[in-house]
Order: C-alpha cells, then sequence, then structure tokens
C-alpha cells in the first residue's frame, strides 16, 4: 500500500482538504464550510466524515498516513490555533490533539505561510535550498522564513509575521489595531488602498475609476496595467517600491538564497517582479548584491495552502 | 592535559587574543597591533609569534586546542574575511587556512556580534535558550541571532546585520554607503549624533554642550543624564524608541525568547533599557505582547569579542 497524506487549509469562510501522495501529487480536493458549526467539536465532527468519506476512494491503493494543517495563528509547537482574529472559536483551540483523537491519525498543524514555505521545499522551486523566504500575496502579506534547512518558529511558534513589521509609522491602519504594517500595502487589499489613493490624489484617468473598492481585485489591476492604464502601473510601481526595500532590511536579518512571491498580486508577473526586483537591489547593503533571487513561487498555480499543509505532515511523518 | 582554547578579537587598531578554559574562565589577554604590518603574512606571522610565546606559560597545565577569531566581515563557511571596510587589507583575505597552516591548529572565524552570540549562549544569560538575539552597541550596532539553538549565518554567512536595516529612509547617512541605518541612530556614535542635533535645535541649557564631538562619548552622556541632565535623557529617550521599535520588528522574523544588549550604550542601565522597553512593548503585535524580555548581556563586564570568539572554537571543537 502506498502512503497517502492529507493537507488542511483552515480559511474564516472554508475548510479545504486535499489528498496527496508522498510524492507531492494532489489527488482530489474538497471543502466543508468552516462556519456555521454551534461549537469546535461539531466543525472537527464534521471534517472527519467529510474526509473519511473522500477517502473512501483510495483505500484500495493507498494507506492514509498523516494529517497536516494550515490555520491562521496555527502553533507548530502546540498544534493549537490561538486567538484566531478570523475564526468563530475564540480562545486557543487545541486541534491537533483534538482532530487526532477523533481520526486515530497523525495532526500537524502550523500557519498557512509556513505551511506554503515547506511545500515550496518539497516540492516547489526552493527544492535543496537551506535559506530562503516564501511571501504569500493574498489578502494579508504572509511569510515563511527557512534557515539552515528548517523553518524558523520562533520560542513561541509564531515567527515569521513579515507581514506586520512597520514601513509607515502612523500610516494605514492595519487589521492587527497598529498602523502602517507592510501588509496594508503590500497585498491584494494594499495595493486597492494604494489604487484608491492615486485616484482621490490624481486627476488622471483610469479604467479603475469605474470599479467600486468592494470589486476592485489584483486581477483587475493587473488587466488595467496590460492595456496600458498609467495609474493601474504607478500602482504596481508603489507597492514594488515597499515590498524591494523591506525585503532588502529581511535580507539583513537571514541572508537567504532566493525569495518566493506567491498569490494573487504575484501573478501580476513583470507589472510586480520588476519594480520589486529594481528597489529591492538598490536598498541592499553591498556585501549582498547581486547575491539573492526574487523569484515567482514554483508552486503559482497549486493550490499552496492545501499542498503545504500536507508536506508538513510528509516532512514531519514520513 | 585540561584544554585551552584561544579566543582573537581583530579590530582596526588592535588585535586582542586571549586563552580561555572550555568552562569559559579567561585566563590573560594580550594584544598586537593591527596595523604597520606591510601584508597580511607578516600580521600572521607576528600573531602566531605572539600567541606561541604567552602560550610558554600554560604549557604545563594546558594544551592549546582550536583557535576562535571574531573579525569585521568574518565567514564562518569560507573562513575568510570578505573586504572589510575598516582594514587595511583589502579583498578576501582566507584568514582560518592561512592561519591554520602556521599554527597546526583548527581555526573558526565569524564576526563579533555572531561570536558575542555564542559567548552569550555557552557562559552568559543565554543558557538553555533555543532563541535569541545579542545586540551589541559599540561604534555600530552588531547583532547575532540563533534560532532553533543555531547562530542563523545565512545562505552566504553574512546574515545578522540588524544595525543595516533602514529606520528612516534619506535620514542619517552610514558608514556603508546608505542612509537611515539602524545603527546611525542607535550606537554609541548614534547617540552622539542625536545629542549634537538636539544641541543643535534645542535651547536647554546642558553639561554636554562643553564637550567636542570628538571627546563625546556614551558614558559622557549617561554621567550627564545621572546628574538630572534633561537632554541628555532626552537623547537616550530618542535612542531608546527607535531600538525599541525596531526591536519589535526584529521579533517579526524570528520570535526569540530574549534580546540581549551588550556594550558601552548598554552600561547607560536603567536611561537605555527603560524607554527601549516601554516602546518595545508598546510596538509589538498583540501575540508577541509580555512575552519576550530585553535584558543586559549576562557578560556585561568581560571582554565578549575575545570569549565570544573562543566559545565559537569551544561550539566547534570541543
Amino acid at each position: 500500500m502506498k502512503e497517502l497524506y492529507v493537507g488542511i487549509d483552515i480559511g474564516g469562510t472554508n475548510t479545504i482538504f486535499g489528498f496527496i501522495t508522498k510524492e507531492g501529487k494532489l489527488l482530489s480536493e474538497h471543502r466543508i464550510p468552516t462556519k456555521g458549526h454551534s461549537n469546535i467539536d461539531k466543525y472537527l465532527l464534521a471534517l472527519k466524515n467529510a474526509l473519511i468519506k473522500k477517502a473512501e476512494a483510495y483505500k484500495d491503493d493507498y494507506q492514509l498516513k498523516a494529517i497536516g494543517t494550515g490555520a491562521p495563528n496555527g502553533n507548530y509547537y502546540s498544534g493549537s490555533i490561538e486567538n484566531a482574529p478570523n475564526l468563530e472559536w475564540k480562545g486557543i483551540i487545541k486541534f491537533s490533539e483534538k482532530f487526532s483523537e477523533i481520526t486515530h491519525l497523525p495532526v500537524v498543524l502550523t500557519n498557512d505561510a509556513n505551511a506554503a514555505a515547506i511545500g515550496e521545499q518539497l516540492f516547489g522551486a526552493a527544492k535543496g535550498m537551506k535559506n530562503f523566504i516564501v511571501i504569500t500575496l493574498g489578502t494579508g502579506l504572509g511569510s515563511g522564513i527557512v534557515t539552515n534547512g528548517e523553518i524558523i518558529y520562533g520560542h513561541d511558534g509564531f515567527a515569521g509575521e513579515i507581514g506586520h513589521t512597520i514601513i509607515n509609522r502612523g500610516g494605514r491602519h492595519c487589521a492587527c489595531g497598529r498602523r502602517g504594517c507592510l501588509e496594508t500595502y503590500v497585498s491584494a487589499t494594499g495595493i486597492k488602498r494604494t489604487v484608491y489613493k492615486m485616484l482621490a490624489d490624481s486627476i488622471e484617468d483610469s479604467i479603475l475609476r469605474s470599479i467600486p473598492f468592494d470589486k476592485l481585485t489584483a486581477k483587475n489591476i493587473t488587466e488595467a496595467a496590460l492595456k496600458n492604464d498609467k495609474l493601474a502601473i504607478l500602482s504596481f510601481e508603489y507597492t514594488g517600491q515597499i515590498l524591494g526595500q523591506q525585503l532588502a532590511d529581511a535580507v539583513a536579518y537571514t541572508s537567504p538564497e532566493a525569495i518566493f512571491l506567491f498569490g494573487g498580486l504575484a501573478k501580476a508577473g513583470k507589472f510586480i517582479f520588476e519594480p520589486t526586483k529594481r528597489h529591492f537591489e538598490e536598498s541592499l547593503l553591498a556585501i549582498y548584491k547581486n547575491k539573492i533571487q526574487i523569484l515567482p513561487s514554483g508552486l503559482m498555480n497549486q493550490n499552496v495552502a492545501v499542498l503545504g499543509a500536507a508536506s508538513l505532515a510528509i516532512k514531519e511523518f514520513n
């Protein structure tokens, strides 16, 4: 019997899980709502039932080996989800312990950006690298930092929050309650805020003037840039400048071999990579110049949250 | 025969070396000039001769085991000193290889802040800690970052340059050629610059108005603060604010258990620690609050450069 791993990605709205071989091949992907369960135990039961039912399809060829989970504020050391702002369950949820009890499988947990970094190391563009950073550009900015071949979890399990380093004290309000965090400028939401600031400040005509804030996406902005919309291109330049400058600071901490960008905003291709790389090189301390690559994730069109979560289980239990 | 280790601290003016037991006891300390040798080989020969001569005193009780060295731009991986701005020798100096050849002892090399961190881990206040940061506050600001029990050297050997993260783009000129680096504000030199800025901006009377820039030291400023000199106290407040805020960002990278401050400026005690801790706590992301200590180095009145360098050799070869 071949080994099969489960990757779970717990989001505020949906929980997505998938079955992954130890070679990193995703066999299938499924979802249940995260919301609407009266308590955590009901949610875990619903998740287990869905998982067992879908696993039926593989029972002749595979044996379920372990479960990896990515969750907001997921603590690798304790296996707990701790005070996650976007989830209904408050306080400290002993996810790994509880879910292992009902599934009779080993369960390991971290946050989605750390999971993405492990996925990149096992199956993506960071294969063989011992020092690298993965930046996920979604609603926020997540980061997974690998040094000496291992993820940095820190003393409490919560290291790697580059999205919450401050790039402008007293700047934009952040969901974390502080102001000026990197992710308020550099993320799918951050570039939307930049576009709206530019629409307010400038008198330049723009395709983007017809899209309400709620509907605006990194994809819209990329499409406008492809049509040579000046304001859209400027918004990428601004975003890339801030990202490039802050990544130059990140290098002064861990001196990685490469930095990988993943997520909706990274799909903007040259519009985001070109200004990011230019400002990055300009900002680096001399000893680091022309040594460090900024690259797209090698898992760009895959569900890296599910694959990464499974990778954690493969790394841990294979 | 007991084991004896050598710690060497290569500075721009002098090279200091000491003999250290594997329990971290410094038996004696000696120096030769770093400058004035016509080439690197002459310097290494002079250093070897001094070392062998002084080692005579211990030959009945101890056996020399290995040499650890701290040097500016010292690369742990290659054992080379690479393009150090403050040293006479340009380019890449294969220090460990050359010095091992003439001493017939194993030689290991890093920079002084990494050496300090290893010293803190083996013999100082970080004993038993797996995640911590050491900040050395001298002419510049050096840093050694430990995660998962190991120093972060990064892919090229040059990780841990927190002193060269940017806290004010377009701010004070730095010796590295860029502007606004943390060390231009937070270091013995940084606080001098702050005092002079305050003397220029303010009309407040101050003891410090009688001291020329060249003669001003962190010690002078501490003495003035002890006499309740308002401007001196304000200069510590300003320095502590910048340090506390930037250390809060550092936590978002590696989430350490503790941050240790070492060096002349750290000797100012409450004047620097109080504002640093206050601004640090105020600036932290919620998940990190009230978890992380900012402490004085446990090796404050020792020659941590020499002890740290020897610690590296003890860690590597014991």
